[in-house]
């Protein structure tokens, strides 16, 4: 094959494109949106204001978010077509999926909304349908939980925020503010992180011209991938394992010893602690409770083992270690857990696949094929 | 950003990976599955054949194609639940979209069937999860458009092969041999192209350890994209636009002098006459009619005058522009014209997620910010 550029497997490190929505910077331990420090934003803004920072590439005027809920609390209801086939998909399948309930939900959203392709459409009207997906997700989500369970689906809150609509939607009872605020800070720090395998499918399907909702469902198939990281649940259910204080080391060393993944350890491009698990600690240490305390026992008992028994790694907690702690602590049940990163994870989906459409440039790689020569004539007929 | 590698936008000839299942030639005009030219298996072979073909990289011994024949039989029946919400999900939407209502069927197939991510799964078991998809997209199809105009779906069947199965769903009649042929050899030559966006995108979600279903959904979003290619309803459409032979190069002038596109001409990777397009320019013919005579004429007519007013580009006829014309010449209606393409690429986009799942390392790649440097203090917290 002539003419063709060889890169390292899996592109890793390979620039497929330039972007104004953010960098991380896995040495320095940073990352940030539109210029501004994550972990700042969500120490100190509401999740609607960095969801119109990540649009507008600038921090709202207090009448722009104000604007900005006004626009999103009529776009979490869910459209009939759609209400009348949630309980059919809630209850689809032997276990339940809340991820592929996503995927289905939405596709069909975008049917009953007529979402058009992005190359046919103007800025404004894209824009106004990455809204529409990002708002209606937690409803759907919310709702899908609910109906598995028997229980009626709940009515979006127009009143209250994204963060708090969330937990409402699916706790169903009023949340406490100490907790609305950590579940926000979560959201502020999860909506976007690089070029992850979900955020580059996104882009990729944005890259055909086609509409934003096949661009997000296809996210969340890459999202739901095993390899992808972002099951908070896996971690927690590390920490159950564990148990108790004494067992950290043992179960360290056992699990090293079998070659097995420590979830909610290591990442793929920090090479220093996580800077979203430096923040998930100090708001599950803030909530307070014997989790919390727990969890500090057991992430400094294996970042200890891990780097004895493989140094050099530069293993640290990775941002799923303590999301589950704080989620736990706010009352979201644990099949819930990724699917509330998924809540923020698609307005940063959202934001890629608009600037991916400003673009216009279709992503068509090559391959190198490494089978057996073509044994026939190929003459052109 | 340093340790980072630019390459051509859009990942242009950057290899992603390594392939066994074929290559495309664009400059000489040829592409193959597993060593054997695409365009004499579809003169020779039925789609089955090459189906195994893909999936075992070698030809069948005849009772393995029967054997394989009496897997996919069963497997084209529609499930239950799935065929319980087809009559909402084909009447949902102002204008019928055979794609976005497959994105959504496929998506609750997945549900349905308890498809598991590939990471968890033995190669047997996602290789049964792919036949399954593939067996029942055109059963989808079909009876999407049928439901959508009022017309009960047809029961697949068993006894025919998937060419004339899917005329039979498609059209409610027996397809006469010529026909079946036609579009079987149409099938078979577009079940692989490169690593086209679609593809490309099923093959980043199945990095992820996801499931085959949705690879295949996020693949259907990019196919859907109109910069993505592979709709001949849009080339049939210029045909009617120009009517009759003398208004030929009346209507090629215009179009390029107004800068559009003209469909059915041109292609990313071949700078010769695509030889999908030779292949289905001698099916029309032995089919025979007007229109067939009328489009090659219009070949001759476009070709001509795209040398002359844009020359050096090596602008010819591309899948699309014959496609449309088998298509109708075998009773297909327009809006099944993009399906049926989708029927066969289908079978391309899961030997590629098999290939992928088999490599087990994510694609994540990177990008450049390019907007303000941060501002804040960035020291991790």
């Amino acid at each position: 094959m002539t003419g063709t550029i060889d890169v390292p497997p899996g592109l890793r490190n390979v620039v497929v494109t330039n972007t104004e929505l953010g960098d991380v910077r896995g040495s320095e331990g940073f990352y940030h949106y539109r210029q501004y420090s994550a972990i700042e934003l969500a120490r100190s803004k509401t999740l609607e204001e960095v969801w119109f920072l990540l649009l507008e590439g600038r921090l709202p005027e207090p009448a722009e978010t104000a604007r900005l809920r006004d626009e999103l609390a009529p776009l979490r209801e869910l459209p009939a077509e759609l209400a009348a086939l949630l309980p059919a998909i809630a209850t689809t399948g032997e276990r339940f999926d809340a991820l592929a309930g996503l995927r289905t939900a939405l596709s069909m959203f975008g049917m009953a909304r007529g979402v058009p392709p992005m190359l046919d459409t103007d800025e404004a009207r894209r824009k106004a349908n990455t809204l529409a997906i990002c708002a209606v997700t937690p409803t759907i989500l919310a709702a899908l939980y609910r109906l598995r369970r028997g229980l009626a689906p709940l009515r979006p809150r127009p009143d209250l925020s994204a963060a708090a609509n969330w937990l409402y939607l699916v706790t169903g009872t009023e949340p406490a503010p100490a907790q609305v605020r950590a579940i926000e800070q979560y959201l502020i720090a999860t909506i976007d992180h690089g070029f992850n395998a979900s955020t580059f499918t996104a882009r990729v399907v944005a890259s055909t011209g086609s509409d934003p909702v096949s661009a997000v469902s296809a996210a969340i198939g890459a999202f739901a991938g095993p390899l992808h990281g972002g099951a908070p649940d896996r971690a927690l259910a590390s920490l159950d394992e564990i148990g108790t204080a004494d067992r950290i080391r043992p179960w360290v060393r056992a699990r090293v010893a079998a070659g097995d993944r420590i979830m909610g350890f290591g990442h793929a491009v920090y090479r220093t602690e996580d800077p979203r698990s430096a923040l998930l600690r100090e708001i599950a240490l803030t909530l307070g409770g014997e989790l919390a305390e727990f969890a500090t026992a057991v992430e400094r008992g294996v970042v200890e083992a891990l780097a004895e028994l493989k140094p050099g790694r530069e293993l640290y907690a990775n941002v799923e270690f303590y999301a589950g702690v704080v989620m736990s602590q706010c009352g979201l049940p644990r099949e819930m857990f990724t699917p509330t990163f998924a809540t923020s994870r698609v307005i940063g989906w959202c934001a890629n696949v608009l600037e991916q459409a400003r673009d216009g440039k279709i992503i068509r790689p090559a391959a190198r094929y490494t089978g057996p020569a073509p044994t026939v004539e190929h003459a052109p007929s």
